[in-house]
C-alpha cells in the first residue's frame, strides 16, 4: 500500500466548515487590500483603540517567557474576582473558581470536551457553539425563541423543550447574556424565573456574558447572581477591552461544579498549556479596573449605543423589523418587508439576499439562516454596526465628555463607514426595490 | 430535582489528570516562593531570556487588537517556511500549508480531534500524546523501544507491531525528534529507513520537532525530507527561543493531508480563533533568524550542551545508565544500579525513588515509569538540567565567543543550581545507599 490518505477525518466531519464569522472577515480583509471599497456590516470586532495603560503593560511584560499556571497567574484571577465584585456585586469569588485560557471560546469548547450529556441552544444564537458541539459529539436541542419575546428564553419555552424531548439526565444550556446576535438583555425579573425552572431541573448553564461590559447604561444583569450553584460565567478582553487579537478569557465556576472545573484545567494543560505570558500581565491592569478603565469603557459603549440606536431607526424607518439592542454590537434586522420584491428577482433566502446587496452594493452582511439556527427561508441578517474608526470617534467622544449626549450628527461624521453603509444599503434597496 | 450536579463529567475522564509537568513544576515554584531551597531537576522549561530583538518587537506591537486569520499571518507563515528552508532544507513550502496556534501542543490536540484512526506512541514518550489520545477518544498502541536502541523506533519494533496488533486502517504515528525525554535523534540514514516502512503502510507522522534548533550541534535531520508526504511537522517557539510562555507553535502539513489541515483549521476556528496577535507579529522576528537570533541559538544550545554533557558523565561514573544526549534539556537515566540497596528501604518503583530523593534533599527529579508509559518498577527519571539564571551563563558564553569551547568550569561557575543539584544527588545517594 502506497500513500493512501484517504478518509483520515472523522467521518461525520466531512463537511466540518470554519467559522462562518471568521471566514467572511478574511475574505472582506482580503477585498479590502486590494484595494476595494466594502460597507462592512459582517463583523464583530472592537473598532476601538485597546486601552493604553494595558498596552504599556504589555510591553512592560514583553520578557515574561516562562510557562505560567494552567489556569493563570494568581493576581490575573484576583483581579477577575474583584471586578465581578465590582461589575456585578458578585461577593464571594475565589481565585480557585476562576480558569483563564486564550480566549473565553477555547474554554467553552474544552467545557464542551469534558461535558457528560446533552446541550440546550438558542435559536438564534452565536455561530459558534453548534459546531463546538458537533466537533465535541453532543446532541444538541434547539429552543426557538421568537422576536416578539425578544429572542429571549423563557420559562416556558424551556419546560416544552424538556416535556417533549427525550434527554439525557444532564443538560447545559449555553445563555448568552447580552446575546450575539440579536443585542438583547435579560431584565433582573427574568433571570430570577429563568433560576427557578433551571434549578428545578438541575440545567447547568454556562453564561457567556463577553458583551456584559458593553451594556448602553452599563445595567447588565448577571444569572450568576440568583443560580450561583448552577452557572458557570464566562467572559474576556474581546470585546469591552477592544482586545479580540490578545486571546484572553475566563470561566467562574461554582464551587457545586468543581468536577467540570478540574477536568477543564487538565484538559486544558494538555491542550492550550497557559494563556499567553506577557499578555496575562498586561490584562490585571484592565481587570483592576480602574476608574479611567471605567471612563474609557463609558466611551465606547455609548458611541455604540449611538450608532445602534441610529441604525435602529433607519431601518425601522422603511418597515424593517428589529428589536431595540440594548448592548454591544449587534442588532438581528428582519426584512420580512422586502419579501415580495425580493422574490419577484428570485430572492426567497436570506444567503441570496445578502448576496445580491454585496454584489450589487459591496454592502456585507452575515445572512441569518443556519448559520444563526434560523430557517433559510426567514430574510434575518446579523448586522454588525461597528465599521468606522474607533479611535477618531473615542478621541471626540472624550472631547466632549460623558455629560454630553451624543448626536446623529455625532454618528455621522466620527462613525461615517457605518453611517454610509446604512445609506447605502437603503438606496440599492429602493432602486432595486421599488416598495421600500 | 435539585442541584444534582453528580457525574456531569465524561465517564471515562473521572480520574482524568493534569498534565504531571506542569503540576509538579507548579508545587515546587509554590515551595521556592515559600522560600525552600530546592534543585529543580524536573521541568524542561528554557533557562534564557527572549532574544532582545523579539521582546523589543512585541513591544512595537502591542497594541495589535485585531482578530487575526484563523491560521496565522501571511507574513508569519512565509516566515516559517524560509525558516525551515534555511534549517532543513525543505524547499517547496507554501504558506498555505502552515497552521499557527497558541502552542504546538495545543495543534497536536485539535489534530488528534479530527483524525480518524488509531495512534502509535512510543515508550518513553513525552507525558501529554497519551492524555490528548484519551481526551479524543483514540485507541493507542504503545511501542516498547530500548536502551540499547537509544530509546529510537527502528523499522522491525514497527514492522512487528502491525503484525501483532489489529488496528484501523488509518494510523497516526507520534514522532518526537528530538526526543523528550530521552534527548535521543535520528540520523539521516534511520530516517530513511523508517521512512520506506512508513510509506509502505500508508501510515500518517507527527514529527514532533520542538527541540530541532536545540540539537548541540545544529545537525538536526527532519523526516519531512524523507517521508514528505506523510510527515506533518510540528514545532514552535518554546524551546529554541526560550518563548514557552509566548504560546506560539505550528503545523506544516504536506499537500497530500490537505483534508486534515483544513478540518484542523476549522477546529482551530471554533476553539483558539488565532494565536495572540502581538506574539504573532513579534514570532516574524525570530523566524526571520538573522545571524543575530542564529547566534543567540548557538550559545543557548552549547550551554545545554556543557551541563547535559556534565550530567551524563557524573551519573555514569557512579555506575547510572543513560544515552548520551545529542539535543534539548533532557536525559533518561536509568538508576537500576540502586535497585538493591532501594530495595532495603523498601523502595521498589521510581516514583518513591524520587519522593525519597525529593523528601531527602530537595531534589526534584520526574519519575519515570506510567507517565513516560515506562513499567513502574524501571528506575528511570527523567531530569532536565536547565535549572540555572540563563541570562547570567549566556553573557558569560557570549563573552567567551562561539571559538572558545565550554569547560566543566563554566558549568560549576554558571549552571551552578543544576550542578549543585547533581552533585547533591550523590552525596545522598552515597549516604543512603552505600553501593554508590
Amino acid at each position: 500500500m502506497e500513500s493512501d490518505y484517504s478518509s483520515l477525518l472523522r467521518p461525520d466531519l466531512a463537511n466540518y466548515c470554519p467559522a462562518s464569522n471568521l471566514m467572511l472577515n478574511e475574505k472582506i480583509r482580503n477585498l479590502r487590500k486590494a484595494g476595494e471599497k466594502v460597507y462592512h456590516l459582517a463583523f464583530g470586532q472592537s473598532p476601538f483603540p485597546i486601552y493604553e495603560g494595558a498596552t504599556k503593560a504589555l510591553c512592560q511584560h514583553a520578557g515574561e517567557n516562562a510557562y505560567l499556571p494552567v489556569a493563570g497567574i494568581p493576581e490575573l484571577r484576583q483581579s477577575i474576582c474583584d471586578f465581578h465584585c465590582k461589575t456585578d456585586d458578585l461577593q464571594d469569588l475565589d481565585p480557585e473558581q476562576v480558569v483563564v485560557g486564550p480566549g473565553s471560546k477555547e474554554l467553552i469548547y474544552l467545557l464542551l470536551e469534558v461535558f457528560n450529556g446533552d446541550v440546550l441552544l438558542l435559536s438564534p444564537c452565536w455561530t459558534t457553539y453548534k459546531p463546538q458541539c458537533h466537533l465535541t459529539r453532543h446532541n444538541v436541542v434547539v429552543m426557538p425563541t421568537t422576536m416578539e419575546d425578544e429572542w429571549r428564553l423563557t420559562p416556558d419555552l424551556l419546560e416544552e423543550t424538556l416535556r417533549t424531548n427525550d434527554l439525557h439526565r444532564n443538560k447545559l444550556l449555553i445563555l448568552c447574556n447580552p446575546d450575539n446576535p440579536t443585542g438583547t438583555c435579560y431584565s433582573q425579573h427574568q433571570l430570577k424565573q429563568l433560576s427557578s425552572t433551571l434549578r428545578k431541573h438541575g440545567i447547568v448553564v454556562l453564561s457567556d456574558e463577553i458583551y456584559a461590559r458593553l451594556h448602553y447604561t452599563d445595567n447588565h444583569e448577571t444569572i450568576a447572581k440568583y443560580y450561583p450553584e448552577g452557572t458557570i460565567l464566562c467572559s474576556g478582553l474581546s470585546k469591552w477591552a477592544s482586545a479580540g487579537g490578545w486571546r484572553l478569557g475566563y470561566c467562574v465556576y461554582p464551587r457545586e461544579l468543581d468536577p467540570l472545573r478540574c477536568a477543564v484545567k487538565s484538559a486544558a494543560s494538555h491542550t492550550y498549556s497557559c494563556a499567553s505570558a506577557p499578555i496575562q500581565y498586561a490584562a490585571v491592569t484592565l481587570f483592576n479596573y480602574s476608574d479611567e478603565v471605567q471612563e474609557y469603557r463609558a466611551h465606547c459603549s455609548r458611541i455604540l449605543q449611538a450608532v445602534g440606536t441610529y441604525s435602529c431607526k433607519e431601518l425601522r424607518a422603511v418597515g424593517v423589523k428589529v428589536v431595540q439592542p440594548t448592548s454591544g454590537y449587534y442588532i438581528l434586522p428582519n426584512f420580512e418587508v422586502l419579501r415580495k420584491s425580493l422574490s419577484k428577482r428570485g430572492i426567497t433566502t436570506c444567503t441570496q439576499m445578502c448576496e445580491a446587496l454585496f454584489e450589487e452594493a459591496r454592502v456585507a452582511l452575515m445572512a441569518g439562516g443556519p448559520a444563526f439556527l434560523r430557517p433559510l427561508n426567514e430574510f434575518t441578517t446579523r448586522l454588525c454596526v461597528i465599521d468606522f474608526d474607533g479611535s477618531h470617534a473615542l478621541k471626540a467622544s472624550k472631547k466632549l465628555g460623558l455629560d454630553v449626549p451624543l448626536s446623529e450628527e455625532f454618528v455621522k461624521e466620527y462613525c461615517g463607514q457605518t453611517y454610509d453603509g446604512i445609506q447605502v444599503r437603503h438606496k440599492t434597496c429602493a432602486k432595486a426595490l421599488p416598495c421600500v
